[in-house]
């Protein structure tokens, strides 16, 4: 969260839930749908949604639609979203409808990180079968980026993180081999290099650091590395030497993972996202690993800050 | 060029010959045959020269090969080649044969700078039809992403230098627009997405400067931009912040312009760049602006850090 966020607003972004009402103009949604609602919107009209190369939406962009009041006064609104809160006022824009059979306690997670990694690896890295993988932060944006690259068809996939107890996720969920930087004396782009030949084909930066960006990079193999940044931050630049991509290597960021679903298409990603866990394809429980209430958010955000567990599902509502 | 490089050396590595001799083991060329060499071998053997996805080859690093030598004592090669010279010695996996009625005069710019700029903005950038793209710096390679953003169809070629003599040849290569960044008071990004309505859709860097890769990176248009570096430094780190990335702009390297010929493998590019030039498809003419013989290289060189003309074509042999 960087400075330009002000208060007061209502945080909250990764969530699910049931349209209670609609407002005039509201076309696509009727009360008792299920929907998610998405950090980064679609309208389908702007030049950006016209085009197939990217996620992104002109009108996500400085529009800060709120609805929300408290006592009279009024609230921000979160990354289009606002769902720390037992009902939330959304723009249409900003809602994608999924299947009315899916378990809002487990979708919620596809209403961003999940998203973030596991498109990262499929559509920003666009890992390709048989390569191998440097996922770098496993978080769970992390290890849905691992998730990704196992079902890209990826032959190795590195796991790497300071916290050791994230390895056991990891495997669970495709990571062939692990590396902890503090185990080693050399720099991380070289144990992966020696690991693998010369370096990874795609790398992943999971964590939101510059100096991981660039290690990230320079363990991607010449000719051909892909390294891709999920991680966000904005307070400093990254760098590196020219000659890592003179030599033919490609940095690219997941498109919008900041406002979610990378590389996909918001309002048309997040409901194949549903059918995919509906389906049994993707796995959502691995990642759920407290359950709370609304009133216990900030023990959540501790939780999370100490690196404990993955994520935390927050019941908004009592009667749920 | 680096400290890397040492002395005694024999320089040069643009250039066209015709092959005198060949030693043992020479199965490819034979006597009379019209030659370029390149920069960068093509050993048709390892993984890199196997993969289409670069045109780096693992026999071209760190292994200096050299046969020459004066009264006795071994001269290093440059680049493979050591083309300042009347007579070299090259490895057979670092010549291209070319059509033998090829004007070697002329074809020698296809041993280098042309093919890079016209390979950044072909084999790297992958320009579209209809795009918009600008670029940085407008040398030999400048001018040469110039022509090739032209030959792929783009419909808005922004040249971008400080010397505006350069903008006559940019303009019979194809460029549309002309950016002088001293003639502006804000950042040349933002001169650029005022022009195009929020970015040019590819840039191409063409200056060997970090400070102009990072501009020619904030000119891209959010969503699917790319850029390019084709400029070769490796003194300091370029940078840019990560938002630029995450929003969807991908960072490129001009697959080894260092080593010449960006996204061409070597062999097989170059004598395709020589057809198309006796197709009258790449106008080689317009960079030629001075012609010496190889006593007056360093005059050469003194027009070449004066900004100008082009290129001048030195004559090797004075019975040529």
């Amino acid at each position: 969260i960087t400075t330009k966020y002000t208060f007061p607003m209502v945080l909250g972004h990764e969530a699910a839930g049931i349209v209670e009402s609609v407002g005039p103009g509201v076309t696509e949604f009727k009360p008792g749908d299920k929907v998610i609602p998405v950090f980064l919107p679609q309208c389908r009209e702007c030049r950006f949604c016209k085009s197939p190369k990217t996620n992104l939406c002109e009108r996500s962009a400085g529009k800060r639609f709120s609805r929300l009041t408290c006592r009279g006064k009024k609230l921000l609104q979160f990354a289009n979203t606002s769902t720390f809160s037992e009902y939330t006022v959304v723009n249409q824009i900003a809602v994608a409808k999924i299947d009315p059979e899916a378990p809002l306690d487990k979708v919620c997670l596809i209403g961003c990180g999940v998203c973030s990694g596991y498109g990262a690896a499929l559509n920003n890295a666009r890992v390709e079968p048989g390569s191998s993988c440097a996922v770098f932060g496993l978080g769970a944006v992390g290890l849905a980026a691992v998730m990704g690259c196992k079902a890209a068809g990826a032959k190795t996939i590195i796991a790497v993180d300071t916290n050791p107890d994230k390895f056991h996720k990891a495997r669970v969920l495709g990571a062939t081999d692990f590396v902890n930087p503090n185990d080693h004396d050399k720099p991380i782009s070289q144990v992966l290099s020696d690991m693998t030949n010369g370096g990874v084909d795609y790398s992943i930066e999971c964590v939101g650091n510059v100096e991981v960006m660039r290690s990230a990079l320079e363990s991607c193999v010449k000719g051909w590395g892909v390294s891709v940044i999920v991680g966000y931050t904005d307070m400093h630049d990254f760098a590196a030497r020219p000659i890592q991509l003179l030599s033919g290597r490609t940095w690219k960021g997941s498109n919008s993972c900041v406002f979610c679903c990378s590389g996909f298409k918001s309002k048309d990603g997040v409901p194949e996202m549903v059918k995919a866990y509906m389906a049994k394809k993707l796995n959502l429980e691995e990642f759920i690993t407290h359950k709370m209430t609304l009133n216990q958010v900030n023990d959540a955000i501790e939780l999370m800050e100490q690196g404990i567990g993955i994520r935390t599902v927050l019941s908004v509502s009592p009667q749920q």
